[in-house]
């Protein structure tokens, strides 16, 4: 293999074959392809494409650079799910032991804080004790025992995504849906899963503003996870206001307990549900949806979710006592109305700045900080009445918080309708 | 700056600014642009282009990177001639001697052979001690000296482009009009000249095939050495056969010396006379370019040109016992008929493949080896009668360069005109 050739044609827009690509990314991997080189190829990607087949060629490479963990002596089938990330999007926490409570085991390795979105590593480390950083053979055997694991990124699993990411970051090619997919699909495959439910959000507050954007990403995502031969099923969602009601760490757990207690917002309770549906589904525990729907909803009823969420806090050495902020501050409404639409990433960085996420990567989360929102999309307000709470620690300077939240809510005399919740539904089943 | 940012910039298809050029070539060099972000930025310029001002600033920075040799102390002008490339192109060793024996300084830094072509360091190597590695200091001396002295690149001149070549070398980013530009006259400028002749090939055996390409890198190289405020003149010239009748050094030098005696093959001289008129018009020692043809001619047929040659030959340490090869061969025309076309990538390379050249960077060159052309197109042949002379070193394998030879000329029963010596002359005189 010589890398230039092999960067000159798809320079030229030419179709790499799968050969070509697993030797390019393998000779990244082992040296004897640069950085440069590896960046160049990138560029070459972002302004030429790839299509269906490079892309899968693509995420297999980066795939088998690392461990793809063995779940096969586990006799359940092995769903996971996966979110494109946005602001309050807390879903992980209640499917999670949700779905393994009914049946089918989540081996969930997930991510951290990303821009003006939350991670669920992140939210699950604000539970004092709980340990994200497991090995491979902890996960292995906790996926076992309890049926869920949470776990972060090993150094094990795919270092060419790592290590890709870290020169797509400095070089200008971060926004290409080829290398978002396989980036992505890459780190999902590694978990050993049978199947994949995909949460591709669309909105203010997610990375696809658009919903046309939101289904090439959904779509491109599905082929990868088809053509990898697992189950697949993809749901577009509302990121046009923040999910639930809380964002920050442990606000948003806070809020998890209450859906695991049947209770809490009906949109972050509708989406987990439904989710969990589509991933019991894929999971062979109902013969279709509706049967998988009302399975999702006996076990959250009936405390089982909330059994196996503290059971599996509890084998990851996690206590619930949640830290609470020792400073709290009432955002009011400048006017009465409808609060008709929302700034979400705004909101979302707002959240950042009141110390709930990392502005620079070697920030530290303040965990307790966060905002509990009152009003949603479609509410009434009336002028000095409270749109949204902010938790914060003695000395934050909560002023451009506070600019940030006001000019990202819009309120207007007429009323507006809720934005609908799920979009869209992408399934590989025929 | 951010290095992403301007990289993102061009991937867009942005004009870069000239403060945004300097800062990311100035970044590359002191440390701060890695080699990742600039392979990046060099296949978003390949994919997207650069406009005359970015190209002019490109220049600019590449330039400053190192050393610009001071000159004003030589009163006359300094003119250079900068050829693109051919093969059997030797008018550097016949125009650079002539030129300043005419008046006008020539402060000549070439390069070696690459790919397919020669190169004029090569050639004057063939000299047993001429010594082309001099001190910049060296250099100006003897230019102020003799008019004119030879060297080859120091790394004190254009280190930006050293690397950004070596980037683009394995990164498939080498056939980039802007970037190819920006390369040769960084160099060309640093020789502190005042003014500028180029002869742009075009044919079988140039970088640039076609008529059309050849007269856009003419454009490009016209519209920076014309931004950086000195005199140009472009002529784009013949190379669909090699000029002259010689390829290979020493075989090369021996030629010059004919033509420099008054005689030789008549391409060859017609081509020096006419490039070294437009030297001698720049350099303003003539009125008009009649006047320059006929002080160069007079120079020539004077023979102030050869002794101009001799004396910078000794002055850098030369002495014209060119080397010969102890073995010979002959190639004979297959079937009788007119010659009509000829390959001459091909004739390069099977010079090269005698031992003129190098087919691996790191081989050793046999100053001796080479082709002597017995037919040119238009000349009509007999079978049996020879077309060419192959000289080599005993020992050396002859049947590649033999069938590369004959595969790469065309015998047809049609005679064929000769092609054009000269086909366009682009001038930045108004």
């Amino acid at each position: 293999m010589i890398p230039a050739e092999i960067i000159k044609k798809k320079r030229d827009g030419a179709v790499l074959s799968h050969i070509e690509i697993q030797e390019f990314v393998g000779g990244f991997v082992s040296g004897s392809v640069a950085d440069y080189q590896m960046s160049a190829l990138l560029m070459a990607v972002f302004l030429k494409g790839m299509d269906k087949t490079e892309t899968l060629a693509l995420t297999q490479a980066m795939l088998h650079s690392g461990v793809v963990i063995d779940l096969s002596n586990i006799k359940s089938a092995k769903v996971d799910k996966h979110s494109t990330g946005g602001v309050g999007d807390k879903t992980s926490l209640i499917i999670g032991p949700l779905v393994a409570a009914a049946g089918v085991s989540v081996p969930m390795i997930s991510g951290r804080g990303l821009g003006h979105t939350g991670g669920t590593l992140d939210k699950l480390e604000s539970i004092p004790g709980f340990n994200t950083q497991l090995s491979i053979d902890k996960f292995k055997d906790l996926v076992g025992k309890h049926g869920v694991c949470f776990i972060g990124q090993t150094k094990e699993i795919c270092p060419a995504d790592k290590r890709m990411y870290a020169l797509r970051d400095v070089t200008a090619t971060v926004e290409c849906i080829p290398l978002i997919c396989a980036s992505i699909m890459s780190k999902k495959l590694a978990e050993g899963i049978d199947g994949l439910v995909l949460d591709v959000k669309t909105g203010s507050g997610a990375f696809m503003k658009s919903l046309s954007d939101a289904k090439i990403l959904a779509k491109g995502l599905v082929d990868i996870t088809r053509g990898a031969k697992k189950r697949v099923t993809a749901l577009i969602t509302d990121m046009n206001q923040p999910l639930g009601l809380t964002i920050g760490n442990a606000l948003e757990v806070e809020e998890c307990l209450e859906v695991l207690n049947n209770m809490g917002p009906s949109d972050l309770r509708e989406l987990s549900l439904e989710l969990a549906a589509h991933m019991i589904v894929i999971g062979g525990k109902a013969k279709n949806l509706d049967a998988a729907r009302k399975a999702a909803e006996d076990t959250l009823k009936s405390g089982r979710a909330m059994d196996k969420f503290i059971e599996i806090v509890g084998a990851q050495g996690g206590a619930l006592e949640l830290p609470k902020a020792d400073q709290k501050k009432s955002l009011t409404a400048s006017k009465s109305g409808y609060v008709s639409e929302m700034d979400v990433e705004k909101i979302g960085i707002a959240s950042l700045s009141l110390g709930a996420g990392r502005m620079k990567a070697e920030d530290k989360i303040d965990m307790a900080a966060g905002i509990v929102m009152h009003k949603k999309i479609g509410d009434h307000v009336t002028k000095g009445e409270p749109l949204a709470t902010f938790f914060y620690s003695t000395g934050r300077d909560t002023s451009s918080a506070e600019e940030l939240f006001k000019s990202a809510v819009m309120i207007r005399l007429q009323n507006t309708k809720a934005p609908r919740l799920i979009k869209e539904i992408i399934s590989s089943r025929k």
